[in-house]
């Protein structure tokens, strides 16, 4: 977990008491941990928080020198409880206020007689932000040195990401194969370990499943390696066909 | 964040690669947190980390002391990326080895023919493990001090958490009501924070949503005061009237 110069991944915080209390699901999580992984940026840890002052600051304070780069989902919208920004100037000792240019595209946007007090707040920033602009409702992201800061919904947050791609510095792709099988974990975890302790450095997950009523495993091999992950794949083939499972598909 | 005695709140570590790398979509948060949440605990952090052994150890380490109650889902299986049980073990520097109970139960769930290497395997926990039945797939969690740990197939995890109920000892249940409005936050954004202002000590949260391609504003009350939170809404109710906001729903 220690940040190394060579080491491409980042930390996902969701802040948000609505995802804490389970009232709503996120889907923002995977849908960046699938993202990052097609830029070669390896997801390493996820946090939700509370959306208050201490916990934001808390935590990105903890975990923003650990990681190459870290994504904020949540709380920059122009209600009293979203306090992203503040926290994030308070975390970074910057001053908070408005941002000129999020100002000037905020003014645009809603035009000067609908800009109220609710979204010229959503122009507020830290101090030497850097902003991500947004394609689908004006109010615009920002960056503070490695933090990356979004808004929660999902669909304003996809709609965002697409302008970030030269912001992000990926490593090689990690490249994944599945093959899922008609058995359980218990009648492979034996051969699959061995496979593992052959191919130390390729990552090896099983997951069971329960899918129309039947049970299954999913085995997926990651690497950046392609050769590798072909070849560790024809071993655990091997070994399937000679415990006659069935595989019921490959991706 | 500090635990204090009388402050009964959780922390759910999800453990597990498949989740930080997006290929699988996390749904226990949400069940563990509304499950909680009837029990009167609050979830008050979320962390979802690698199932290797230095994060789960340095995870627990980490915030055990700092939440009431922790529960991890995932990575007690039988194969040999389950490293759960294992990394509890060295977190509460006990020893890890079959655990009697659960032995006797998973020889009886597969006969003793059938009981293999990996389903020995499940039956092995910390030395001072207690355990958490499993209805519907014999293999049980255990509970080591505060720390729950849990499966991450949903389906079984949800089975299991009903006779979790004895062991928890909650606080006044939080309560919450929601009116959903049609506006954007920034129209309610200030009457909103005048509300808050005066009642500091409910929470009022504000969630914009898309909706059948509307927008639309969810204002969430919670405390565990009901007659507290009838006030506030009727105040948050008189505002959007006064501003001729019209209320799609309430619960």
């Amino acid at each position: 977990m220690e940040k190394s110069n060579n080491k491409i991944n980042a930390a996902i915080v969701v802040i948000g008491n609505e995802i804490l209390s389970g009232r709503t699901q996120d889907i923002n999580v995977s849908f960046l941990a699938k993202w990052l992984n097609e830029l070669g940026v390896k997801v390493e840890e996820v946090r939700i928080i509370e959306d208050n002052e201490k916990s934001i600051i808390k935590c990105i304070s903890e975990i923003r020198k650990k990681f190459k780069y870290i994504f904020t989902t949540g709380g920059i919208g122009p209600t009293h409880d979203d306090i992203t920004s503040k926290s994030i100037a308070k975390a970074f000792k910057q001053p908070y206020g408005y941002h000129k240019e999020a100002y000037a595209i905020l003014e645009k946007y809603y035009g000067p007689n609908k800009f109220n007090e609710g979204r010229k707040k959503m122009s507020m920033t830290p101090k030497k932000a850097t902003l991500i602009y947004n394609p689908s409702s004006g109010a615009p992201g920002f960056i503070v040195e490695n933090v990356f800061c979004l808004p929660g919904v999902p669909s304003i947050l996809k709609s965002m990401v697409s302008g970030l791609k030269n912001k992000i510095v990926g490593g090689e792709k990690i490249l994944s194969k599945t093959v899922s099988v008609n058995t359980v974990e218990s009648e492979i975890a034996k051969s699959l370990e061995k496979v593992q302790n052959k191919y130390s450095k390729l990552e090896i997950g099983s997951y069971p499943f329960f899918r129309f009523g039947k049970v299954g495993v999913s085995i997926v091999i990651r690497s950046t390696k392609l050769k590798q992950i072909d070849l560790c794949l024809e071993e655990i083939i091997n070994f399937l066909k000679k415990k006659n499972i069935k595989i019921i598909d490959r991706d």
